[in-house]
Protein backbone atom coordinates (compact mmCIF):
# COMPACT_ATOMS: atom_id res chain seq x y z
CA UNK A 1 0.00 0.00 0.00
CA UNK A 2 2.09 2.96 -1.09
CA UNK A 3 -0.89 4.80 -0.34
CA UNK A 4 -0.44 5.02 3.30
CA UNK A 5 3.08 7.01 4.46
CA UNK A 6 4.18 7.40 1.15
CA UNK A 7 7.79 7.67 0.82
CA UNK A 8 9.67 10.66 -0.95
CA UNK A 9 10.59 8.87 -4.61
CA UNK A 10 13.25 9.31 -6.71
CA UNK A 11 13.85 8.66 -10.50
CA UNK A 12 16.15 5.28 -9.46
CA UNK A 13 13.62 4.56 -6.91
CA UNK A 14 10.94 3.01 -9.62
CA UNK A 15 10.52 0.39 -12.65
CA UNK A 16 8.48 0.04 -15.43
CA UNK A 17 5.59 -1.64 -14.72
CA UNK A 18 5.05 -0.07 -10.83
CA UNK A 19 1.71 0.73 -9.79
CA UNK A 20 0.09 3.50 -7.39
CA UNK A 21 -3.25 3.94 -6.30
CA UNK A 22 -4.83 6.90 -4.81
CA UNK A 23 -7.37 7.31 -2.84
CA UNK A 24 -10.78 8.54 -3.54
CA UNK A 25 -12.79 11.62 -4.37
CA UNK A 26 -16.27 12.01 -4.17
CA UNK A 27 -17.92 15.34 -6.14
CA UNK A 28 -21.71 16.13 -6.35
CA UNK A 29 -23.84 18.60 -8.35
CA UNK A 30 -22.83 21.57 -6.36
CA UNK A 31 -18.97 21.01 -6.79
CA UNK A 32 -19.51 20.59 -10.58
CA UNK A 33 -21.26 23.81 -10.83
CA UNK A 34 -18.82 25.68 -8.79
CA UNK A 35 -15.66 24.41 -10.72
CA UNK A 36 -17.80 25.12 -14.08
CA UNK A 37 -19.05 28.69 -13.27
CA UNK A 38 -15.33 29.57 -12.43
CA UNK A 39 -13.22 27.98 -15.41
CA UNK A 40 -15.98 26.12 -17.78
CA UNK A 41 -19.07 28.23 -17.87
CA UNK A 42 -21.19 26.16 -20.27
CA UNK A 43 -24.74 24.79 -19.95
CA UNK A 44 -23.95 20.93 -19.88
CA UNK A 45 -21.74 21.88 -16.59
CA UNK A 46 -24.13 24.29 -15.22
CA UNK A 47 -27.43 23.13 -15.24
CA UNK A 48 -29.38 20.08 -15.24
CA UNK A 49 -32.53 20.78 -17.36
CA UNK A 50 -30.29 22.63 -19.90
CA UNK A 51 -27.77 19.58 -19.86
CA UNK A 52 -30.40 17.39 -20.96
CA UNK A 53 -30.58 18.67 -24.68
CA UNK A 54 -27.03 18.32 -25.12
CA UNK A 55 -24.54 15.86 -26.24
CA UNK A 56 -23.80 14.59 -22.65
CA UNK A 57 -27.60 14.11 -22.22
CA UNK A 58 -27.65 15.42 -18.34
CA UNK A 59 -25.05 17.64 -15.93
CA UNK A 60 -21.18 16.41 -16.66
CA UNK A 61 -18.12 17.73 -14.98
CA UNK A 62 -15.97 19.93 -17.02
CA UNK A 63 -13.04 17.39 -18.10
CA UNK A 64 -10.40 20.02 -16.65
CA UNK A 65 -13.04 19.30 -13.52
CA UNK A 66 -11.93 15.79 -14.23
CA UNK A 67 -8.06 16.25 -14.43
CA UNK A 68 -8.11 18.63 -11.59
CA UNK A 69 -9.18 16.01 -9.16
CA UNK A 70 -7.09 13.54 -10.72
CA UNK A 71 -3.92 15.76 -9.77
CA UNK A 72 -5.49 16.05 -5.98
CA UNK A 73 -5.86 12.35 -5.41
CA UNK A 74 -2.50 11.79 -7.12
CA UNK A 75 -0.66 14.53 -4.89
CA UNK A 76 -2.33 13.30 -1.75
CA UNK A 77 -0.73 9.89 -1.07
CA UNK A 78 -1.60 8.59 -5.03
CA UNK A 79 2.06 9.21 -6.42
CA UNK A 80 4.92 9.98 -3.68
CA UNK A 81 7.93 11.51 -5.80
CA UNK A 82 10.16 13.38 -3.99
CA UNK A 83 10.24 17.17 -4.98
CA UNK A 84 6.36 16.98 -6.10
CA UNK A 85 4.78 15.61 -8.81
CA UNK A 86 5.90 18.50 -11.30
CA UNK A 87 4.36 17.91 -15.22
CA UNK A 88 6.10 19.19 -18.09
CA UNK A 89 3.42 17.68 -20.59
CA UNK A 90 0.72 15.09 -20.99
CA UNK A 91 -1.93 13.36 -23.21
CA UNK A 92 -5.25 13.65 -21.57
CA UNK A 93 -8.68 11.63 -22.62
CA UNK A 94 -11.97 11.41 -21.20
CA UNK A 95 -13.92 8.12 -22.67
CA UNK A 96 -17.12 8.99 -20.52
CA UNK A 97 -18.19 12.45 -18.21
CA UNK A 98 -17.80 12.37 -14.68
CA UNK A 99 -20.94 12.58 -13.03
CA UNK A 100 -22.61 14.23 -10.01
CA UNK A 101 -22.47 11.68 -7.17
CA UNK A 102 -18.96 9.88 -8.99
CA UNK A 103 -16.70 8.50 -6.79
CA UNK A 104 -13.32 9.18 -8.24
CA UNK A 105 -9.58 6.75 -7.87
CA UNK A 106 -6.87 7.12 -9.38
CA UNK A 107 -4.61 4.29 -11.05
CA UNK A 108 -1.12 5.03 -12.12
CA UNK A 109 1.86 2.42 -13.69
CA UNK A 110 5.45 3.55 -14.47
CA UNK A 111 5.65 3.24 -18.50
CA UNK A 112 8.87 5.02 -18.99
CA UNK A 113 12.46 5.81 -16.98
CA UNK A 114 14.23 8.20 -19.11
CA UNK A 115 17.61 9.69 -17.04
CA UNK A 116 18.67 13.13 -18.45
CA UNK A 117 21.25 13.34 -21.22
CA UNK A 118 22.75 16.55 -19.97
CA UNK A 119 21.89 16.69 -16.56
CA UNK A 120 22.37 13.42 -14.21
CA UNK A 121 20.61 14.70 -11.23
CA UNK A 122 17.50 15.02 -12.95
CA UNK A 123 15.16 12.67 -15.45
CA UNK A 124 11.49 11.99 -16.76
CA UNK A 125 9.05 9.21 -15.34
CA UNK A 126 6.22 8.60 -17.85
CA UNK A 127 3.19 7.33 -16.40
CA UNK A 128 -0.27 6.32 -17.40
CA UNK A 129 -2.97 7.16 -14.65
CA UNK A 130 -6.59 6.31 -14.92
CA UNK A 131 -9.11 7.51 -13.50
CA UNK A 132 -12.35 5.71 -12.65
CA UNK A 133 -15.59 6.12 -11.31
CA UNK A 134 -17.35 3.89 -8.41
CA UNK A 135 -18.51 1.47 -11.04
CA UNK A 136 -15.27 0.90 -12.46
CA UNK A 137 -15.68 2.83 -15.31
CA UNK A 138 -12.96 4.73 -17.01
CA UNK A 139 -13.39 8.44 -17.19
CA UNK A 140 -9.97 9.70 -17.69
CA UNK A 141 -6.76 8.97 -19.34
CA UNK A 142 -3.19 10.44 -18.57
CA UNK A 143 -0.13 9.82 -19.51
CA UNK A 144 1.89 12.26 -18.20
CA UNK A 145 5.78 13.15 -18.38
CA UNK A 146 7.10 14.05 -14.74
CA UNK A 147 10.13 15.72 -13.99
CA UNK A 148 11.91 13.65 -11.23
CA UNK A 149 15.20 13.93 -8.95
CA UNK A 150 17.80 11.77 -9.33
CA UNK A 151 19.59 9.79 -6.04
CA UNK A 152 23.10 11.73 -6.53
CA UNK A 153 26.09 10.23 -4.84
CA UNK A 154 28.57 13.07 -3.59
CA UNK A 155 29.97 11.93 -0.65
CA UNK B 1 -12.31 39.75 -34.98
CA UNK B 2 -13.80 36.50 -33.87
CA UNK B 3 -14.10 37.46 -30.00
CA UNK B 4 -16.88 40.02 -30.34
CA UNK B 5 -20.31 38.98 -30.81
CA UNK B 6 -18.97 35.14 -31.73
CA UNK B 7 -21.11 32.92 -34.06
CA UNK B 8 -21.97 29.97 -33.22
CA UNK B 9 -19.96 27.84 -35.30
CA UNK B 10 -20.21 24.06 -37.46
CA UNK B 11 -17.13 21.90 -38.68
CA UNK B 12 -18.38 22.99 -42.38
CA UNK B 13 -17.54 26.49 -41.37
CA UNK B 14 -14.14 25.84 -39.68
CA UNK B 15 -11.32 25.41 -42.69
CA UNK B 16 -7.67 24.71 -41.77
CA UNK B 17 -5.33 27.89 -40.96
CA UNK B 18 -8.18 29.88 -38.97
CA UNK B 19 -7.54 31.37 -36.05
CA UNK B 20 -9.08 32.55 -33.30
CA UNK B 21 -8.14 34.78 -29.98
CA UNK B 22 -9.61 35.40 -26.51
CA UNK B 23 -9.87 38.01 -24.37
CA UNK B 24 -7.46 38.02 -21.31
CA UNK B 25 -7.38 36.99 -17.71
CA UNK B 26 -5.19 38.03 -14.65
CA UNK B 27 -4.54 35.96 -11.75
CA UNK B 28 -2.88 36.92 -8.63
CA UNK B 29 -0.89 35.21 -5.44
CA UNK B 30 -4.36 34.58 -4.03
CA UNK B 31 -5.71 33.09 -6.68
CA UNK B 32 -3.40 30.87 -7.22
CA UNK B 33 -3.09 29.32 -3.90
CA UNK B 34 -6.90 29.00 -3.98
CA UNK B 35 -6.57 26.70 -7.14
CA UNK B 36 -3.61 24.92 -5.69
CA UNK B 37 -5.38 24.41 -2.03
CA UNK B 38 -8.29 22.60 -3.67
CA UNK B 39 -6.63 20.67 -6.09
CA UNK B 40 -2.90 20.88 -6.34
CA UNK B 41 -1.22 20.78 -2.88
CA UNK B 42 1.78 21.22 -3.48
CA UNK B 43 4.48 24.10 -1.64
CA UNK B 44 5.50 25.76 -4.87
CA UNK B 45 1.76 26.51 -5.34
CA UNK B 46 1.41 27.21 -1.93
CA UNK B 47 3.53 29.88 -0.30
CA UNK B 48 5.66 32.53 -1.99
CA UNK B 49 8.89 30.94 0.90
CA UNK B 50 8.45 27.13 0.79
CA UNK B 51 7.99 27.61 -3.29
CA UNK B 52 12.18 29.51 -3.45
CA UNK B 53 13.60 26.22 -2.45
CA UNK B 54 12.13 24.29 -5.58
CA UNK B 55 12.30 23.56 -8.90
CA UNK B 56 10.13 26.71 -10.13
CA UNK B 57 12.50 29.11 -7.91
CA UNK B 58 8.64 31.20 -7.05
CA UNK B 59 5.34 30.80 -6.54
CA UNK B 60 4.09 28.88 -9.61
CA UNK B 61 0.18 28.29 -10.62
CA UNK B 62 -0.26 25.04 -10.92
CA UNK B 63 -0.48 23.65 -14.73
CA UNK B 64 -4.40 22.11 -14.57
CA UNK B 65 -5.03 26.24 -13.34
CA UNK B 66 -3.80 27.44 -16.60
CA UNK B 67 -5.41 24.75 -18.35
CA UNK B 68 -8.56 25.66 -16.62
CA UNK B 69 -8.17 29.15 -17.37
CA UNK B 70 -7.65 28.86 -20.82
CA UNK B 71 -10.79 26.73 -20.98
CA UNK B 72 -12.38 29.91 -19.30
CA UNK B 73 -11.26 31.90 -22.14
CA UNK B 74 -12.10 29.85 -24.62
CA UNK B 75 -15.34 29.14 -23.65
CA UNK B 76 -15.70 32.78 -23.10
CA UNK B 77 -15.65 33.80 -26.80
CA UNK B 78 -12.10 32.59 -27.94
CA UNK B 79 -13.50 29.62 -29.66
CA UNK B 80 -17.57 29.68 -30.71
CA UNK B 81 -18.34 26.28 -31.43
CA UNK B 82 -22.29 25.41 -32.22
CA UNK B 83 -23.15 23.37 -28.91
CA UNK B 84 -20.09 24.27 -27.07
CA UNK B 85 -16.23 23.60 -26.60
CA UNK B 86 -16.45 19.35 -26.21
CA UNK B 87 -13.45 17.68 -25.92
CA UNK B 88 -12.71 14.26 -26.75
CA UNK B 89 -8.56 14.53 -25.62
CA UNK B 90 -6.13 16.51 -25.64
CA UNK B 91 -2.38 16.59 -25.56
CA UNK B 92 -0.75 19.36 -23.09
CA UNK B 93 2.57 20.85 -22.22
CA UNK B 94 3.80 23.62 -20.23
CA UNK B 95 6.51 25.26 -21.46
CA UNK B 96 6.98 27.77 -18.32
CA UNK B 97 4.46 28.37 -15.14
CA UNK B 98 2.13 30.96 -15.04
CA UNK B 99 3.09 33.35 -12.33
CA UNK B 100 1.18 35.75 -9.95
CA UNK B 101 0.31 38.77 -11.94
CA UNK B 102 0.31 37.02 -14.82
CA UNK B 103 -2.48 38.09 -17.92
CA UNK B 104 -3.12 34.93 -19.58
CA UNK B 105 -4.42 34.95 -23.61
CA UNK B 106 -4.83 32.69 -25.73
CA UNK B 107 -4.60 32.29 -29.55
CA UNK B 108 -5.92 29.33 -31.36
CA UNK B 109 -5.39 27.79 -34.82
CA UNK B 110 -7.53 24.82 -36.61
CA UNK B 111 -4.96 21.97 -37.60
CA UNK B 112 -7.66 19.54 -38.95
CA UNK B 113 -10.59 18.76 -39.66
CA UNK B 114 -11.78 14.87 -39.52
CA UNK B 115 -15.64 14.56 -40.59
CA UNK B 116 -17.14 11.78 -39.02
CA UNK B 117 -17.65 8.09 -41.08
CA UNK B 118 -20.45 6.86 -39.43
CA UNK B 119 -22.10 10.04 -38.30
CA UNK B 120 -22.49 12.24 -40.93
CA UNK B 121 -23.46 14.62 -38.48
CA UNK B 122 -20.24 14.87 -36.43
CA UNK B 123 -16.91 15.30 -36.50
CA UNK B 124 -13.94 16.22 -34.65
CA UNK B 125 -11.68 19.79 -35.03
CA UNK B 126 -8.07 19.76 -34.02
CA UNK B 127 -6.77 22.95 -32.87
CA UNK B 128 -3.71 24.05 -31.37
CA UNK B 129 -4.18 26.69 -28.46
CA UNK B 130 -1.14 28.96 -27.36
CA UNK B 131 -1.56 30.49 -23.82
CA UNK B 132 0.66 33.04 -23.36
CA UNK B 133 1.45 35.76 -20.77
CA UNK B 134 1.67 39.59 -20.67
CA UNK B 135 5.22 39.35 -22.12
CA UNK B 136 4.08 37.23 -24.92
CA UNK B 137 5.41 33.91 -23.29
CA UNK B 138 4.08 30.24 -23.88
CA UNK B 139 3.01 29.02 -20.91
CA UNK B 140 1.02 26.36 -22.51
CA UNK B 141 0.40 24.91 -25.49
CA UNK B 142 -2.72 22.58 -25.65
CA UNK B 143 -3.59 20.39 -28.99
CA UNK B 144 -7.65 19.39 -28.71
CA UNK B 145 -9.49 17.32 -30.57
CA UNK B 146 -13.23 18.59 -30.41
CA UNK B 147 -16.56 17.25 -30.65
CA UNK B 148 -18.46 19.35 -33.05
CA UNK B 149 -21.89 19.21 -34.90
CA UNK B 150 -21.82 19.45 -38.67
CA UNK B 151 -24.57 21.36 -41.15
CA UNK B 152 -26.99 18.57 -41.82
CA UNK B 153 -29.44 19.86 -44.49
CA UNK B 154 -33.02 17.36 -43.59
CA UNK B 155 -35.08 19.29 -45.51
Amino acid sequence: MQTTAPAALYLDDLHVGQTFSSASYALDATAIKAFAAQFDPQPFHLDEIAAQDTLFSGLAASGWHTAAITMRLMVLGGLPISGGIIGAGAEISWPRPTRPGDILQVDSEVLALTPSRSRPERGIATLRSITRNQRGETVQILTSKLAMPRKTDQV
